[in-house]
């Protein structure tokens, strides 16, 4: 394959020389993400797709924005990244999802689920307004579907009839195996798989003729057309005709000639257009076909075997077993989770708890405010989402949850630097949000232990919200700090050195701050760590008295400044009367790009290096 | 009618005696309604929708979630609050919403729109869990379901498989006229009135008699009920229907034996269950049938003329003024709103510029993720969506359009306590969120002028994102503060009365300050005020030279502390070296409920003599 590929030359190409192609990117995603990580199930599935999509469209002209961006891999690797591609994820290398500051062919930046068509839908209108000539094109799984997003922005679209194309990514999967009821309507249309070629020519004709025609005949034929859709083919209109669009499908999604017949065939229509492509997520990689969700989000693996090494006990999997743990003593307790049983670590619970599982699609805010219907009716829901997705449910946590008192408890994974996807990942705005939300309640443990105090204690002793929040990946603390559960809701000293500083951390900041102790010990300044895992509300007295006469204070926490921990100590401590200084470092820049978790914590001045080297700083 | 109206009385009613309390029901709203103000379309919409609910269904026993819950007033009057609804939306009175703290009978509280299907699969799920015999019933307007939380749950209830109850109240309205291909859809299924019945009698006989058939048998008979369906009554299924909830209507809203019959017919159905009733907002008030967007959110008026005193020049107004002024020399300006272009004054924009104009129902995230879409493509879209509704939208705006640095303009009105509508409604987060978005400008202008100042400010001199925050109502200032617009970025030295203290204070606090000022001066007091319209970034170097050697400065907001204006005034202060004392002033709890705005900033401690009186306890 070249390096660089025109446009031309894809779109000229035989359908022979295409088969060559798509098996040159595959080859080159699986070694790429065996060595660096990444999404490997969703790329391999989208390879024809992307090379079809090409083949008709202009990359160079026209709009493409892909859902979640986890599949466009193949996009990249044709529109000038092919000898970057090594440095896929890396620091400093090419992300993982569509940057619109990487590439002028990415049209949108995404990560999120279910924002695309909202994206295009703005892409296309601005389009016209300024009477630029460009196909917009969104790519969309049946996965990302079950966001609420999607279904506004198909209303909005079937309403206003802005012109462009959807293609819907059908692979029966979310991240985990899918759930919905439009799931099982796409199911249905799978069904019949002749039925596109039959559609195409009634439709064709009616798009060619229509202007020609008047209202009461045009009312006819579409009459006759849905009658003989349903007689011959007894295939009804789909959600998407209900809702306004032009629809088109199944395709196969494997079958490039297909594909492009299909867009050629609908490009000039001037409506808005959804083509169901039917996708087999790993498609040409059989371990990552059998098993889709292992290689979704993946580490790097052998690729002859297909082992991906697995890691030490993470926060994730000591969640895993608490939660079940806690389960079993408390009929009460029932979990919730937005399509990601797996990296929740919920799996385990739905196993042994089918009936108390309930899993609510990629729909974070339908998740939240079922889980808060389940608490004002006496049961105690667990919510299991990561901390930046977690962020589509702001308002359901605030209006559903927070404004009843109502005990739910979140469990809050990827809080602070999640590594290589990049700053559309990140969890550090968290702690600001869940501060500012009234009645609730905030731990931030350090260890795997504390994790499991902080459930404990959130199930016994909290009567409102609780928030759990913890890190991707391993604790940095993992010796026993208390005797029993309920000691999480007070600060513990961790090392008392001496008088000339105090660092007040939380969450895996803790460890960093150990590190930035005794490199400042060495250099012959002696302070005080103190930990809080519940950091609302800031148990402030608590602190202030083991805090005593020092008069430098540091806090130090995994998340952005404002409205964070450390405004919250500052002001509380003020108000209570203290004279000396508190420094709060925290993310100063929220946009940290990809790479690994050390290095991006590094880059936020929160490795134990920077710490020290902060608080040397400001009290000489 | 009787005071209160047991579960029992009104399952036993005549049509004439039902009619007669229907009656009554109304003139106690318009009555109450027109000296209280509230809601008065929709409640007018639902009176006979609620008795025959109640006719059917056990308040005792039964849950009930109503949609945005402004169409509860019949509810409320008939489950015990009849001699209390006299206190309606007042302080220490009924609310206008449900609540679960009024009323046993409230099953879960809204205000939100879309979020009662959700909460009533939680609710019905938790009787299920625990065994107890109860129906649930979800209320919900066909506006609300623009909104993508409803489908994301009814998606999930069509895969569950949850028995319940949808009642899809169809008025063909959100606030304002209804948009979206959801509605078209809805009113294609309008059209047929003789359908009902006769699906009626398929359905009760397939699902009577479903269990006893071999699954073929039941394929087959499905297939040839959707041939009939089709052929006979030339219907579709619906969109419901491909999403696996079982669908009955229309039926007619305002015929209570109608609806109770087919409440009757489906409330044993093992199944989830959508019943679509289609209602007339405004019913038996013709100015408000006539108009129901003028009479949706009301304030007191006059029954026999139906007119409604015109307020003031409000902050929406000059918004409104302001935006189509701009627009009329800057064609890159479009603008965006979510069902609401009356309440934030687009309205007079959508005239103007109609192709420039974009109404996305009531879809915040879908509208701001749209807008995202265009700033990318080089227009500068205007999102005007209340505060409290943009909650909805936090990840979007964070995602789409602060990490990708788009110039969209938010324009957020009803900032700080909205008064009567209660805390559900009052915009209290949004400094704090705003505050922890990267990339983000934020203004809080205490003056019309100000408002439009900021506005071109934020068009003219801002890259990326910028929102401007300002509250429902009148503007506190009414001198012209500024010669040109650019001044509005720096803080200004309203008052200069003395050393004493320092007030830094934002949006129409900037009145309540003054005030304070005054207050406090009259007690031998004399300050400083400094009024930042810019809060983010907050102009620290400023603000610090201003206040010179004043040792206590107070930060006055109307929003909650957290994340606030005041929290990072302190940070960066102290980080510049500042040695005196900062007191936040800010609202400590947000759960203040429906009162006058006046009222709510009493509670708050936020009125003037509140202000004076925090100033003199802690500067003494």
């Amino acid at each position: 394959m070249g390096k660089d590929i025109s446009s031309d030359k894809l779109k000229n190409m035989t359908e022979q020389e295409r088969s060559v192609l798509c098996g040159e990117i595959r080859d080159k995603i699986i070694s790429t993400v065996s060595k660096n990580g990444g999404h490997l199930a969703s790329n391999l599935g989208t390879v024809e797709l992307t090379v079809a999509l090409l083949s008709v469209f202009d990359y160079t002209k026209d709009k493409f924005v892909f859902d979640v961006g986890h599949q466009s891999y193949t996009y990249k690797l044709l529109t000038g990244r092919y000898e970057a591609f090594d440095t896929l994820r890396l620091k400093g290398g090419i992300s993982g999802f569509p940057r619109i500051s990487e590439s002028p062919y990415d049209a949108f930046d995404t990560g999120h689920s279910s924002t695309s068509v909202s994206a295009a839908i703005g892409i296309a209108r601005a389009g016209m307004l300024k009477n630029e000539k460009y196909y917009t094109v969104a790519v969309i799984g049946d996965g990302a579907m079950t966001g609420g997003m999607s279904y506004e922005a198909i209303n909005d679209l079937g309403h206003s009839k802005t012109p462009m194309l959807v293609i819907l990514n059908d692979n029966n999967m979310s991240i985990d195996r899918n759930v919905g009821g439009l799931s099982h309507h796409l199911s249905k249309i799978r069904i019949s798989n002749t039925y596109i070629q039959a559609k195409h020519k009634t439709e064709n004709f009616l798009n060619k003729h229509l202007p020609y025609l008047g209202k009461p005949i045009i009312n006819m034929i579409v009459a006759i057309k849905d009658f003989l859709k349903f007689v011959i083919y007894h295939q009804k209109p789909t959600i998407f005709d209900d809702l306004g669009l032009v629809y088109y499908g199944p395709v196969d999604g494997h079958d490039t000639k297909g594909m492009i017949d299909a867009f050629n065939a609908v490009k000039d229509l001037d409506a808005p257009v959804l083509i169901h492509v039917c996708t087999t997520k790993g498609m040409g990689y059989k371990f990552a076909e059998k098993n889709p969700s292992d290689y979704h989000g993946v580490g790097p693996f052998d690729v002859n075997t297909g082992i991906v090494p697995s890691g030490n006990l993470t926060f994730t999997g000591a969640f895993s077993d608490a939660v079940v743990e806690k389960a079993k003593y408390n009929n009460k307790i029932v979990a919730v989770c937005a399509a990601m049983s797996q990296g929740t670590g919920l799996d385990k619970f739905s196993k042994q708890f089918p009936d108390r599982f309930f899993d609510c699609g990629i729909a974070e805010q339908h998740a939240v405010t079922m889980a808060a219907g389940l608490a004002v009716s006496g049961l105690i829901p667990v919510v299991a989402i990561y901390s930046s997705f977690l962020q589509r449910a702001y308002d359901s946590i605030i209006h559903d949850v927070c404004f009843m008192n109502n005990h739910v408890i979140f469990a809050v994974d990827r809080a602070g630097f999640v590594g290589n996807d990049g700053h559309t990942h990140n969890g550090l705005y968290d702690l600001s949000y869940f501060n500012s939300m009234p009645n609730m309640t905030v731990f931030a443990p350090c260890s795997l232990e504390e994790l499991g105090f902080c459930l404990e204690y959130a199930v016994n002793n909290v009567e409102g919200p609780v928030a759990i929040r913890y890190p991707r990946g391993k604790a940095g603390i993992d010796q026993k700090l208390y005797s029993n559960y309920e000691m999480v809701a007070k600060p513990h000293m961790i090392a008392n050195h001496g008088d000339d500083f105090v660092i007040v951390s939380c969450g895996n900041m803790c460890r960093n701050s150990i590190d930035a102790l005794l490199i400042l010990s060495e250099e012959g300044l002696a302070g005080k760590l103190i930990h809080i895992s519940m950091v609302k509300p800031v148990p402030v007295d608590d602190i202030f008295e083991r805090i005593g006469n020092v008069k430098n204070v540091f806090t130090v926490e995994e998340g952005v400044i404002s409205g964070g921990i450390g405004e919250t100590v500052q002001n509380e401590m003020y108000n209570k009367g203290y004279s000396g200084k508190i420094t709060v470092i925290a993310v100063e820049n929220s946009l940290i790009k990809g790479a690994s978790q050390a290095e991006q914590m590094k880059e936020a001045g929160l490795d134990a290096t920077s710490i020290a080297a902060r608080i040397k700083s400001e009290i000489k």
